[in-house]
């Protein structure tokens, strides 16, 4: 079956796209010695996160124990839940996953690591722990060194848990790729600083794990990163690639849509809105659109209903009822969310489908 | 059990907020003689559709087919689907849910009219047809009465399907609260030289169907509308709120968070982000927020990230690690599609859930 045929709308991943993005991080990575645990929020697929495995990652990164459970169901191990995992059912749910697979958690405060090391005793696992410092996105993370000193120390005085190390999320850097980056240069600065504070106070921060797809290809430049846990990465989309950190055709997802209305003047109607792309908007570039429309570079998607994308055509456009789009999205962790299925090709012949299994998996 | 005891993040609907609304639009549309066809986009569970028929409608609305045939599996019947249906595979699954079922579809084009006339002549089967006019919201629809009329003949002259009348989606009009609205008055004249042009050329179109939410309780202002079509007002939201049409006291469905961090100065992370929530901003009003924080009122829900909701606080809030906090979602309809699972309560007691059947049902 070719991806024409699949009715719309529909996720299809260029798998040939997808491997050569999964590689090329991969050897990166392996050239520069740092550890790669992807973050596998963009797609929430155990087969995915395994190829990611296969391409060399160490592991894998979710922001949920939901999403753990999947991945560890699947035979995935050495988890890292970038999330505060607060509360006595997610902790006992935790401890029990650390019965069998490693896992390790970030936070920033005492309160959740305490609920952790709790749950950990009663179920006699033990769980890797990181703290985490704001390096200027202002979302978790303590703010101070000193702070941050006093929590690992706190944190390694209790039981059933190991201090391991240093967490920070560097999403709001986007000027990577400029050679004289301050933002990167100021992730440096504070590493220095906290390894040296922490080795003064006797803590040994043997992780340290930074990393966006917008750093990623200039990890090597931060120095003290011994990991990094991009997600997007792995299909790209037009936030990445307006910024610069990718091509169109490093792009792997697209979303499959038809057109189901032209009756307004200079319009065409898509059958995919917010409740298939997400209602992300373009935060890169010059931020218009809600994403890119392959077969016609100069139609707008300008705006969106549930179920409707408003396209806006220029002069010389002509769109038919029933012609099919292959658009690719703002934001695809947040557009491949709304789905339950993936369909995966190479050159257009389809050869199967993934199950989103991750996805709702909140708690 | 309690809401308080249920894990977070989780959608909660109060009961008796969502029966009164159910009741009070019920017993409005029967004072002004309008059928009511409630949008199930909202909710996408047939239980609260079956509810809804309790309360007065005389039949839903769906968007997707995929939709209308989780409502027919639920013994749901006379549904509209508000959408064009188009696609050889769609139009089949069409034509065999009218064997059994009244459906109802909306279009703008002769292409999706013959599709489905083929489709249910094939099945044996016949499926009404509205033809959808543009009142302004630039979506779907024909911009020309001459047009929309030439298209109506056209779809009455098709086989297994039956010409029924006319759609519109008032979705611009915010200002139905206004004693002289100009857009409800434009409608009323948009609908009558329609009906009086229809006539002229011999074709009957005994339906009327418009209506949303924002338009809801002034539609009896409308001249000519047989049928409304709100989807909004089973849940209510804070797009309606600011707006004016609804109140706090009518928002039935929150979204039960627990702060996971509050390292950041003058900041809490709530376990919801736009995976929760959705990413949709406010609408009305303001338009500040993702939310309204219903225990602090002053907190601004300034921000989100996948899966933290950033809180910023005015000088006065304290916000502690593992503090729950319930909070209206912007757009009801899209938080309600983030999510498998919905409980229900009275007073706080949970009595039950449900699960959003019809969520992902893009097809």
């Amino acid at each position: 079956m070719r991806i024409e045929e699949l009715d719309t709308p529909v996720l299809t991943v260029d798998l040939d796209i997808m491997e050569r993005n999964l590689r090329s991080l991969g050897e990166y990575c392996q050239t520069h010695g740092l550890k790669l645990r992807p973050h596998t929020k963009t797609h929430k697929i155990p087969a995915i996160a395994k190829m990611q495995m296969a391409s060399g990652a160490a592991g894998v990164t979710v922001a949920k124990v939901g999403e753990a459970e999947v991945m560890t169901s699947a035979g995935l191990d050495n988890i890292l839940i970038a999330y505060p995992v607060l509360g006595r059912a997610k902790c006992e749910r935790l401890a029990k996953l650390a019965q069998h697979n490693i896992i390790a958690v970030s936070l920033d405060s005492l309160e959740v690591a305490q609920g952790i090391s709790e749950a950990a005793t009663r179920s006699g696992s033990k769980v890797d722990l990181l703290v985490e410092f704001d390096v200027g996105m202002r979302r978790c993370g303590l703010q101070s060194v000193d702070a941050w000193v006093r929590l690992a120390q706190a944190v390694d005085q209790l039981s059933s848990v190991r201090f391991s190390g240093l967490m920070f999320y560097p999403g709001h850097i986007w000027d990577a790729l400029s050679e004289q980056s301050p933002a990167l240069e100021n992730l440096s600065q504070i590493i220095e600083e906290i390894q040296s504070k922490a080795k003064h106070s006797g803590l040994n921060c043997g992780v340290v794990t930074g990393g966006s797809t917008p750093t990623a290809y200039n990890s090597h430049r931060v120095r003290g990163l011994t990991e990094i846990r991009p997600g997007t990465y792995v299909f790209n989309d037009m936030n990445e690639t307006k910024a610069g950190f990718s091509q169109l055709s490093d792009c792997a997802l697209k979303v499959q849509v038809t057109v189901v209305s032209n009756a307004v003047q200079g319009r065409a109607m898509i059958d995919g809105g917010s409740k298939t792309f997400s209602g992300d908007r373009l935060i890169s570039g010059d931020k218009q659109g809600f994403g890119f429309v392959t077969e016609h570079p100069s139609v707008l998607f300008a705006a969106m209903s549930e179920e409707h994308g408003h396209l806006d055509l220029g002069a010389s456009d002509r769109v038919g009822v029933g012609e099919r789009l292959s658009i690719i999205p703002n934001h695809v962790c947040a557009c491949v969310n709304m789905h339950n299925q993936i369909y995966y090709h190479r050159n257009g012949v389809v050869e199967g489908s993934w199950t989103v299994e991750g996805r709702g998996k909140l708690q």
